[in-house]
């Protein structure tokens, strides 16, 4: 287990690489923490999580709603939890949200850890301190931004990841090749995700690169004034096609990275576009897609990175350098709707 | 109007003194700023609200719950409330905690200042960013700390306050001069409520003196390590009196001074007991009390402020320096017993 301390504005995380999840009692204690974990994480972990207090709700994006942070409080609350209590959240980036936002405002804030147990949480959703619960149709639209005090990466939690939920990992990985790493975008072409699926080590290796390198981005940028919104490459017109069609987020996004590599070729002179879109074909995600132009630039028209008639595209100079880019709303949908 | 822009940890906040509600317009923009208020405010400020958006709650400790911040948010959503508004908490402490703390988590956080409305909001409530919600009996288990953007202090606006509600204020005034100000303990000493009631600017002067002084505790002490537990002076037994008795806030308060003033004669040689007790008694404050010892004990036992058997207690050497003191809790039985 390798232990390494991160200062993000004002707080210092514990990132523990390489744990089992049999070496928590070692950073939380036993008396003083309650697991909030769903069902499928619960089955799945049953046995390691004997002696530990724990709080299960059920699994699914539709949960993560006030409601059931309110219900999560109440058992809080039941199991006397106080000052000293450390919340842990064990599961996929709806409990790492939830835990994350309960363990902000529970007694003005709570010593709060992520255990996260599936790739996008590992890589993505677990890093940074934003929280929160949707709130009707807007995605997390009541949270606050908090790091928590630890993240625990146990990648042999994977094991039991249904397949399709690896696709949403791989997506944002692709991303931060595409963004801010062009030697992991050379490793990455050299794989696939079945590839990593076997082999531990790699697999280990690639989380902690992932997490590390989201982790940079956002203690440069906590509250996204600047770089933090490279994060979004290809987040602009998949938010949309995910609002619209029945795609998961991995597969909108990696939609929405295929235009915007196309995009950067006629605004920027990107020239690697269709190395981008083989690698993404190449992990099972989606590229070209036939969607609806008018309908999806409805939706876009309304997306929260619009200023007045613009929108800040996250473009590609080159693969590793990611750009922000203000574009008029106009020109975006005359350019997608040539490719 | 006087601004004084006071930093606390990482925030700035621009405090208006002096300020008259018809001046809000050059603090916030009427098309991006929202006012939250409960309904005795806004009857009574209503002529004064022209023009601007405004969100009116039912009045009263027991709407400071998460229901009502949920339904605020829902308006908030129908309102189109974005990144760029800002949310004003207009009334007493009930609407400022709630305002501070929607502020604080829709759109993981968006612009919050306060208009305190109550004697009690303007030197004690408005000040220091904790902010919250009531769960079933525990006050403000729900929270965060955020300093708000602006504070603004129209005392004119006191001119409506229920005399009764005046209470609650001068009994966190007494305080503060207690702990932290022997000069005010004597001015208070040469006036009464009435006497302030009528007084337009030493009123405005007593709430800027006492707005200032809570700020340079907090300023000190933001997450209540040390100083800032001195704003607890009489606040141990009085939180236990509140819950027992049917007392209003400032009466329950004042009741634990008089405990806390004989509890500093008995353990630090306070020679100012009956000066402390003169001057609540001045103020229409009730001071010893015939409560049942046994029943407020029980209380007591569960107060956050324990740790184990032992409870940090507020007791004052002289007027103007309160101290932190660790007692066991059976001592302070003991002695409260005998008093
Ligand atoms: N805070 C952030 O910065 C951030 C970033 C990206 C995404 N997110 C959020 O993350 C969420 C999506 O995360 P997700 O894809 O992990 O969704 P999820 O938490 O719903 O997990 C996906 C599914 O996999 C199951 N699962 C997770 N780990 C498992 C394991 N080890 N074994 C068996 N089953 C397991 C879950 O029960 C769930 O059914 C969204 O709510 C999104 O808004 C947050
Ligand atoms: N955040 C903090 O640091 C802090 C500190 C102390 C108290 N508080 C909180 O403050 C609350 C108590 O504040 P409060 O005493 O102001 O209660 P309140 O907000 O309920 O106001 C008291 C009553 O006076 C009315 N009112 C207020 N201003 C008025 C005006 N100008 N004209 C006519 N009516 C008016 C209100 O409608 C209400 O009925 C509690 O919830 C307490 O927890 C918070
Ligand atoms: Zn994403
Ligand atoms: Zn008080």
């Amino acid at each position: 287990m390798e232990i390494k301390k991160i200062r993000i504005g004002q707080t210092i995380t514990d990132y523990y690489f390489g744990a089992s999840l049999s070496q928590l009692k070692n950073v939380a204690d036993k008396k003083h923490s309650i697991i909030l974990t769903d069902e499928h994480v619960f089955e799945a972990c049953k046995s390691k999580l004997k002696g530990w207090n724990t709080i299960v709700i059920k699994a699914g994006e539709e949960y993560k709603i006030q409601q059931t942070a309110d219900t999560v409080i109440d058992s809080l609350i039941e199991m006397e939890a106080d000052r000293k209590t450390t919340l842990i959240g064990l599961g996929g980036g709806v409990i790492t949200d939830l835990a994350g936002y309960v363990g902000a405002i529970y007694m003005r804030g709570i010593r709060t850890g992520f255990i996260p147990t599936s790739l996008l949480a590992m890589v993505d959703a677990s890093i940074g301190g934003k929280n929160g619960v949707d709130v009707e149709v807007y995605k997390n639209l009541v949270g606050t931004i908090r790091q928590p005090s630890f993240l625990f990466f146990d990648t042999s939690l994977l094991q039991t990841l249904p397949t399709a939920e690896w696709q949403n990992g791989f997506a944002e990985i692709i991303k931060h090749a595409a963004i801010k790493d062009a030697a992991m975008f050379r490793s990455l072409k050299e794989h696939d995700a079945a590839w990593y699926q076997k082999k531990k080590s790699e697999l280990a290796a690639l989380v902690r690169r992932n997490a590390l390198l989201k982790t940079k981005v956002v203690q440069l940028d906590e509250t996204e004034q600047g770089d933090r919104k490279l994060l979004n490459f290809g987040h602009t017109l998949g938010h949309a096609l995910e609002n619209q069609y029945e795609l998961s987020h991995g597969q909108a996004v990696s939609i929405g990275m295929t235009y915007a590599a196309h995009l950067s070729e006629a605004l920027l002179g990107f020239k690697q576009a269709t190395a981008l879109v083989k690698l993404i074909d190449q992990y099972g995600l989606p590229t070209y897609a036939d969607f609806d132009r008018t309908k999806v630039f409805d939706v876009l028209k309304h997306d929260k990175k619009r200023e007045r008639s613009n929108l800040h595209y996250i473009l590609l100079q080159k693969i590793g350098k990611g750009v922000v880019h203000t574009l008029p709303l106009t020109q975006v949908k005359q350019l997608i709707e040539q490719i």
